[in-house]
Order: structure tokens, then C-alpha cells, then sequence
């Protein structure tokens, strides 16, 4: 048997005449669903029950119930309601720490079939290989995963962070040419240079714009949207509060809001989506997405949630469904194939709940997820998952010697701390005066601080380390480190001593990327991430079960924000002082400062 | 000066960094439209008093009218609303006889900037070079013309009927490599072959879905909607009734409402659009449009008109607009181009009154249309047309000899009469049972009927000429005949006597294409359609008054249908009895039946 991928199901263009014939009855469907009612993502209604004839793994007809006669595998679908498959238009698989095949199952549980992903922490890290790597990998998994190709990488310059890969126009354009699933340029987050007119910037919306491929975007700031909509972007999924909904959408574009779990920062569609609720904007430029979701948050904060969210939130549950299927798939062109019960469509089906909470799942007619269980064979798709490079499996490069900690400040001045408190995104710039003390722990103890260093890990520097300290971090002892730190991916470490810093850096270098917690010199934890530093080249469920343990022993540590804005703390984009490779970077000032300014 | 086309404003992606100057008030704008209320078809909602940055034929800003300081041409818009230029996703230029560039006129006054048109019927009478003539026209035009490529060429087989043209797929192939505005398959008329998994109908509908274009269709009848949709269509203009427009959306199908003159059965959206007003459906995949238009009619019944018709319908203006606009850009993927008022978009204006009607038209930033009037810019633009290429001049070719009426029946029988009455599209076959007479007068005075006879005119036969009888069609004297004959478009003419029929023959004949109403050996009334025998090569205004002499001197004539109906009879896919080069056919039978059967 062949594997359970997208390809599964043919193209349209070879199967009009069986679909046509199955359709006028004139040929037998190979599935009939019947009784169910139907979630119509074009009408905005619920129509009462219908039966869904199936050919080939896509949809021939959809019609009243009953009104096949002939002989057919049928599936009892009574008292639910059948949806399209939802769609997520913009995801960083990377964020999961799972593999795009892996990916899968956590997404066809929550009833997703479709995502538009943006491979940009791969491409950090590997470059080019990183993404076609992952597109590979994504070409064989049992989802259908198209790609909004990386736009900011990296994310600032070499003066102020050494990344692992460049992605320059040119680059750009090879991957739009090479792969017809790039549909799309990704997030092009870096808003004040593009609003600026920066020339790589303006290149790399070029490449995409001629080849007629929309751009998505990312943008903070209300001052800032008329710029980037002049720019070419048109979709956003960083609509955080009413207003700037508003201003985005009356710009021409497409907002994806986003949700996550309510108490973070992703969790912004509550307040978005008031530009529907409150302001009356009709919905139709309007989607849902997930955007970042850690393997163990994914199956309770997956699209499904969101559209629920949706629906909490004030919108009808017909809406919000087709804000998670069919206006992704029109935003990007796909609601031929995707999005809707429409005849010719993939057979990608939700069978749920009252609730909208989706029990049964069929990807391309293949029923994959039954109640709410995956079914074998989805499990053996799952079980034999494409396998990166072996280029992959070796990404961190460390020098034989590296000096984690700083020199101890010899008189009185200035110590430019990063403040970490939660939600954990922006970092306040705390300037600490000190007084000179015997030992950096008597420093620690006076000020509630902590070390924070970065280490270049793509071989590209003589071993760069940038030397830092994080206050409010609440570390109690040992440290914390990561081989994913956004969005260069050098390896953070945070610690109370430099012995146990050696440990943590040790172990996450030992499995060529993780994350590990270590106290009194013992690992306490650890997850290994050995593809690119980034991924487990586990199943979900295992990697879930690995990061609750993690984050078990995070909190037992002390650590003040979550380990996702831990891993933020390198990005130098967002205010107000940040720490790299090449040591701390303010922002928007976009400059380097020394840790410790003597008065 | 250069000439005023859709490539006067450069493509966005070379203008990238100049709109973000513009919008971020680095650099100024051209034109600043100031004072007015905005539509915006992205939220449906009239937003308070805006001003338009515009800078290079696009749209740099929409804000707060009075925010722009600096020195700038402005155009004082108080009291108007502005809106997107509106979009018709479905129309045939050929229908109003004239040229695209001419076309142009009546679509700015209007408020039309963008038009998808099919061009089948040039291609039925020259094949690719017609549509390809017709696609250098439409560059040259000041109006934005995207194809949808002729799917349905010849409408049937050359068993029926002689065309000019005959669109292989390999032929439809090549358009869509050659044109990038070749943007979707045109309306794939052929339902029952399409349904039935007919080879080269489905060939074709390949040839497009591969190319990854949608595919545009045109289907009467509910029981076809099915097995349509499964074949890969994917909009439609021929929404009837309630009914088979929700079946339609249903189905995936986009639906282009049709609205035209009220008394006609192109005015199809009062029923249509019920699937919204009374079933309670989304109006976001409902657009509006056109599809043919006399030229006469196109002051009073654009596209303007039809929107105005669905908000009487009971749509918001706002929704009725963006139907009109945003809906048919988006279906077709152009969007992010045009259809509203986003950063980045063309600069295609229109600044109406609070009754929707269309006071003045900019056209990528340029003002066309001032107070309802068009502009000396565009008056230049419309007197320096395209040329067609001498081939297109000489279409009609007729052999020496014709015989234009048939043989008088020997003795009693059956008559295979086409009876026509209004609306005019479905003709019903009249059997009628005669006794002999000595001339065909006097059997035409006693049954109340006249000649009809079809020419072939592409010179591909040996002078083919098909007979018939009309029943109340009620001509008083004298002949009428048009080179206009749907869709293979021979030369028909109906008569009294065979003098006049050769007459009405010879002056259409002598400008190689057009309309002649005679009586009693005298022309009464003649216009001139030189191009393809289908189009004047005159502008709009003359033209309607042509037609309008034309249509005085054929109600005069007492023909009961209009010569946009008595076009239609050679169009032997619409039930019950048709006339073409080969003779009586019927529908759905699709067989060839000869005018009389002896007893």
C-alpha cells in the first residue's frame, strides 16, 4: 500500500469524469457518509441532513440523505454535523518541536487537514536545505501542508547576531520556482525596515509580488499599517486589539486571528475580532489561526479551539467554521480544493459535535481520526515518517573552550540587566548601579539577578558568546538552557553558576539540540531536539509527555516565564533590550551595549 | 504622451518602496482625493469622511480626510461617496458590438474598471487569431480586461452546424500560455456533455484545471448542478431562480447574479438572489455582473445598474457594492489588485452619490469620467483605437449563387415550424399541418408564417444554406438579417419574399458583417459590423444611435422578438427547435429534422 500523504488523492484535472459520473450516478461512490447534517462554509448555514457521496478521496456530490440506493460503504453519521477539514493559514510547525509528519496527528485530531506553514526557525538554523528538508518532509506526511516561504531571515544583521542561514532574494525566488506548494511569501516581520523602504527588504517582496504570490505579514502598531499595506502585504495574524484590526482590514488585509491559550499573549482574537463584534465588519476577509503552539498545548489549543473561541467570542458557529476553512483556503487561492463540501473537493472532512468539538476525521476520504481515536492506519502513516538529512542531525558546533560567564565588574557603574516578567514577549531594559563585590553571587543576591549568555552554535564565529544577566527571573539554582532561541537559534543559557551553565550546555550539545534544566550539578530534565537543534524526531504524544516533565521541573526551578519566552529573550526585534551571540542589543535603537558601564 | 491602458500604472511589485514613501509621508503624493465618505467592500461599511493618497496610478493611504499637509494636487470629492471601480466578472464585449477599446467609454461611465470577458464569439468565427485580436484590442484599451479563454467552440458539432472556429485543447492550452491575462476557462456551456464525461469537454476542462485556472460554467437545470460542480466549474452566471442558486452555492459554485434590462430574461438576480434574502446565505461568493449588453443599453443597464438592482433586492448598499467589486476580484484571485481600496491597489476610483450612481471615474489614479461626463484624457484615449488586422475585415464569404428559400411542399404534410415569442431564448417546435398551395404566400398567409434561412458564411462549405419557417414572428413585409447569429454566427435571415431576403443578404454582405432590416427592395434601416462580422469599429455613442435607428426600423418591420433574441435562433443548444447552415435541429435531441414531412 502507498503511503498516506496529500498525494493520495489525485488531481482534479485527471478525475473530472469519474467524479462527474459518481456524481449522475452513472458510477458507484467508493464511500457514502450519511445522516449528518451539513456545516455549509459557502451559505453560512446548517443544512439538515445530507449524505456525502465520496469518490477517488474527494467529493462527488452532496445530497439529502437517503438518496443513494445503490450498493456502498457507508458510514453511520447521525446526530453530528460534517464540516470541511479546517485550515490553518499561518503555523510554525518548528514551534511544536515536531517534525511536519509528525505534526499531523496532533492536527487531524483537532480536525485540521490543511496548514500554511512557515518553516522560518529551520531556515535559520539550515538555510535553504533546512526548508526544502522540511518540505520534503512535509510532501510526506498525512496533512496537506503548503509553504508561505521565509522572508526574514535572519531576522537583524550579522553585526548584531550571527544566524545560521540568509535567505536573499534570490534564494527566495529559487524556492517559489523549485516548489509549486510555496504559495505564498511568509511573515514579513521585520515592518519598521520594510515601512522604511529598506532595499532587501523591498527585493524580497519583489521576488514573491512578480511571481503573483501574495505576501503575509506581521506588524505591531496602528502608525505603522498604511506603510505595509502600501508595501504589498496582505494578510496579518499579529491583530492584537480592535483598532488595529480595524485599521488592518479597511487596509486590504486578510487578518488571521490568532488564538492560543488564554493566558498568553497569543491569545489575542478576543480583542481582535471586536472589529467584527463591536464595529460590525463583515467576516469574510477574517480566519483563524494557531501561529505557535507547544507539542503539549496542541491538543487543547489546536484551530478547533480557536474557532470555538470564535463563537465564545460573539460569531455564529457556521462562521467561525468557515473562518477556520474556507476563507484561509480563499485567502491564498485554494477554495477549489479545500475549505468547503463543494463538489470536486478533497474529501477532507470533520464529523463533530454540537460543540464544534470534532470527533471523527477523514483526510482525502480516509478516515483517520474515529471518535476522537486515530485510526491504524493513520497510526502506520504515522510510524513510518520521513527521516531528515543526515545534515540535520548535526547542527551545533561549539568550540573546544568557551567562557560562559562574565568578567565580575571592578569598581561602581552601571549594569544593563534584561528584565524577564510575563507575559514575557517585551523584556524591560533594567539599568542596575552597583557596587563592586567579591563575587558575581554577592552581586546576584544584592539585585535578584541571574547569568544569561548565547552561543553561537553554527560554527560561523570563533565562538562568539554574548554575556548577559537577567533579572526577576527567579532561577533558585542550577540553569536552563535551549538550543532554540529565536530566531538565530544559538544556544541560550541562564544560570546561577557557570559549573552547572557547562552542564546544561553539555547536555543540550550531547544530543545536538534540547532543552535541558540542571541543578547541584545533575540534568533534571532534558528534551532532546536533534534535527537542526530544533525538532524531536518523535510522535507527538512522546514529545508531549517529554515536555511536561520539562516543564515540570522549569517551574520547580524557579523560572519566571515559560520556556517559549525564554527561547524569546535572543529575538532583537522586539523591545527593549535583548541578548545575542554578539551580547545585548536594544531596540528599536537596533544597538549593542556593554553589560557593565563603569561610572 | 503615452496611450492610456491598464499598463500605464506599473506593476506593485516594482512600486513597493515609492507607496511606503508616499504612506509614511516620506515623499509626496500625485493626487490627493479628499472629503469624501468611503465604501469599503472589505468591511461593508461607509466609513466617515476619508482622503486618498495616490501615487503612481495606486493607492498609497486612506485617511482622515485633512491629514495630508503638504503641497498636492486634490480633488475636492464632499457630499460623494468613493467606492472601488467595479468589477464585472462575466461578460461577452461582442454582445454590444463594438470593439474592447470602445467598450471601454460606456464600462468608465459606468463606474466599471475591470472586466473578465469571454471573447467566444470571435473565437467561433476566427478561431485564436479572433480571441487573440480581440486580447491586442483589449491591451490597448483604457480599462482593465482580463480573459476568460473561449471553453465552448463550437457550441456543437459540425454535424449541425458550420462554425468558423473550432477551440481544441490543445488550442485553448496555448491561449493560457501565451496571455497572463488569460485568467480562468470560460463559461463551459456544454452542460450535458459535461455531465455526461464527454472526452474533449473534459479534455478541455483539463487543460485549465492543470494550469491550476478555475473554471467558469453556465448550467440550467437542477438536476445538472451535481455532476457540474464535480467536474471541476466553479462559478456561474445562469442562476435562474431561488432554487438552483442555492443548489449552486451549495455546490462550491460562485454565483455571478445577471441583471439587465427588467423586461428581459437576462434580468435574472430579482429571483436569484433570494437564495440570500429569503434562504438567509452569505453573501460573500455572490458577485454581480453583465453578460451581454446591446449597445444601447449600456448607459442605463451597467453594472452600476445591476448593483443598484440587488440593494432594491434588499442587499446593504455597502454588500451590494463589494458584489459588485471586491466579490468577482477575489473569485478570480485579484484581490490584492483590485476591488477595494487597500494599500498597494490601482487607483481605480469611483465617486458616487448617495443612490450609488457613478458621478466621476478615475482609472489607475487617472480622472476618465468628471460629473458624467469623460474626460478630454479619455476622449483622446477612445479616438486613437486598436486597429484590427485586415483578416478581421473579411469574414464573410458567400458563393455566387444561393438559393435563400426552399421548395414549395408537393402536398399535404407536417411543417417543422420555429414559433418565437418573447422572451425569445426558447423557441417551441410548431408541427403544422398543411394542405398544398400554389405559392409559398399563401401558405404563409393562412398559417401566419415567414422564410428563415441560415447562410454559411466562413467559406468552409459548398454554399450551405439551411430553411426554415418562423410562426409568429409576425414580419409584415420585407426581410431582416444579421451576421450576427449565435454562436457559430452564419448569416440569418428571416423574410416574406426571397427579393428582399437577398437584399437584407447583399448590404450585410457589402460591409463584410451587420444588420439590415428591408421592404419593398429599399434598405430601411443598416449597420455596420466589419470586424469578424460582429463588431462596429465605431465608439459607443454611434453605435447606440445605429442601433437605436435599427431597432426603430425593426419594431416598424413587426418582428415579435428583438434581433438580440432572433440572434439566438441559430443556437442549437437551447430547447426545443433551432435553424443552422445544416438545417432544422432539435434540442435536446440534437437531430437534424427537414422543414416538411409528406403525409
Amino acid at each position: 500500500m502507498t503511503r498516506l500523504t496529500r498525494f493520495s488523492v489525485a488531481p482534479l484535472s485527471g478525475m473530472t469524469r469519474q467524479l462527474a459520473a459518481v456524481a449522475s450516478a452513472r458510477a458507484a461512490p467508493d464511500l457514502v457518509i450519511t445522516g449528518a447534517r451539513v456545516l455549509s462554509t459557502y451559505s453560512e448555514r446548517i443544512l439538515p441532513e445530507r449524505e456525502i457521496w465520496i469518490s477517488g478521496g474527494r467529493i462527488a456530490a452532496v445530497k439529502p440523505s437517503g438518496s443513494y440506493r445503490g450498493d456502498a460503504v457507508r458510514y453511520d453519521a447521525r446526530g453530528g454535523i460534517i464540516g470541511p477539514g479546517l485550515v490553518d493559514p499561518h503555523i510554525h510547525i518548528e514551534s511544536a518541536m515536531v517534525t511536519a509528519s509528525a505534526y499531523a496527528e496532533a492536527a487531524l485530531l483537532n480536525g485540521t487537514t490543511t496548514i500554511f506553514c512557515d518553516s522560518h526557525e529551520i531556515g535559520n538554523v539550515m538555510d535553504v536545505a533546512g526548508i526544502e528538508a522540511m518540505l520534503e518532509d512535509a510532501r510526506a506526511a498525512p496533512l496537506s501542508i503548503f509553504l508561505t516561504v521565509p522572508s526574514t531571515v535572519p531576522a537583524t544583521s550579522p553585526e548584531l547576531e550571527t544566524a545560521g542561514g540568509d535567505l536573499t532574494p534570490d534564494k527566495i525566488a529559487g524556492l517559489f520556482d523549485r516548489w509549486p506548494e510555496a504559495v505564498a511569501l511568509g511573515e514579513k516581520m521585520d515592518f519598521v525596515p520594510v515601512t522604511m523602504g529598506d532595499e532587501r527588504s523591498h527585493a524580497i517582496l519583489k521576488a514573491a509580488l512578480q511571481r503573483g504570490r501574495p505576501v503575509s505579514g506581521h506588524v505591531y502598531g496602528r502608525d505603522f499599517v498604511a506603510a505595509y499595506a502600501a508595501s504589498g502585504i496582505t494578510d496579518t495574524h499579529e491583530a492584537i486589539d480592535r483598532d488595529i484590526a480595524d485599521d488592518l482590514l479597511e487596509a486590504g488585509i486578510w487578518i488571521f486571528l490568532r488564538g492560543g491559550p488564554p493566558t498568553t499573549a497569543w491569545h489575542s482574537l478576543p480583542e481582535a475580532i471586536k472589529t467584527v463584534t463591536e464595529l460590525g465588519a463583515s467576516t469574510k476577509r477574517i480566519a483563524v489561526c494557531t501561529d505557535d503552539r507547544d507539542a503539549d498545548d496542541l491538543a487543547d489549543f489546536g484551530l478547533d479551539f480557536v474557532v470555538r473561541e470564535a463563537v465564545r467570542a460573539g460569531v455564529k458557529p457556521e462562521t467561525a467554521w468557515a473562518m477556520g476553512s474556507l476563507h484561509g483556503a480563499t485567502r491564498f487561492g485554494q477554495d477549489g480544493e479545500i475549505g468547503g463540501l463543494g463538489g470536486g473537493r478533497r474529501a477532507d472532512l470533520v464529523l463533530m459535535n454540537d460543540e464544534l468539538e470534532p470527533q471523527s476525521t477523514w483526510y482525502g476520504g480516509a478516515l483517520v481520526v474515529d471518535g476522537r481515536r486515530i485510526t491504524p492506519l493513520l497510526d502506520a502513516a504515522l510510524s513510518d515518517r520521513y527521516r531528515y538529512p543526515d545534515a540535520a542531525y548535526h547542527t551545533v558546533h561549539l568550540p573546544a573552550a568557551l567562557k560562559l560567564t562574565p568578567d565580575l565588574p571592578a569598581g561602581p557603574g552601571i549594569l544593563n540587566a534584561i528584565r524577564t516578567e510575563l507575559p514575557g514577549i517585551t523584556l524591560t531594559h533594567d539599568r542596575i548601579a552597583i557596587e563592586p563585590a567579591n563575587d558575581w553571587s554577592t552581586l546576584f543576591d544584592r539585585h535578584g539577578l541571574c547569568f544569561v549568555s548565547v552561543v553561537e552554535r553554527h560554527g560561523k564565529s570563533d565562538g562568539n558568546v554574548g554575556h548577559g544577566v537577567l533579572s526577576r527571573f527567579s532561577l533558585k539554582r542550577g540553569a536552563v538552557a535551549s538550543s532554540v532561541g529565536h530566531d538565530a537559534h544559538n544556544i541560550i543559557i541562564a544560570g546561577t553558576n557557570e559549573a552547572d551553565m557547562r552542564l546544561a550546555l553539555a547536555a543540550v550539545a550531547e544530543t545536538e539540540g534540547g532543552i535541558a534544566v540542571v541543578a547541584d550539578g545533575v540534568v533534571k530534565a532534558h528534551i532532546a531536539l536533534p534535527i537542526a537543534g530544533l525538532l524531536s524526531d518523535k510522535r507527538v504524544p512522546e514529545v508531549a509527555e517529554e515536555l511536561r516533565a520539562l516543564k515540570a521541573a522549569w517551574a520547580e526551578a524557579g523560572c519566571s516565564i515559560p520556556f517559549m519566552g525564554f527561547n524569546l529573550i535572543p529575538l532583537s526585534v522586539i523591545p527593549e533590550i535583548r541578548i545575542t551571540d554578539r551580547g545585548l542589543v536594544t531596540v528599536p535603537a537596533m544597538a549593542l551595549v556593554p553589560l557593565f558601564e563603569p561610572d
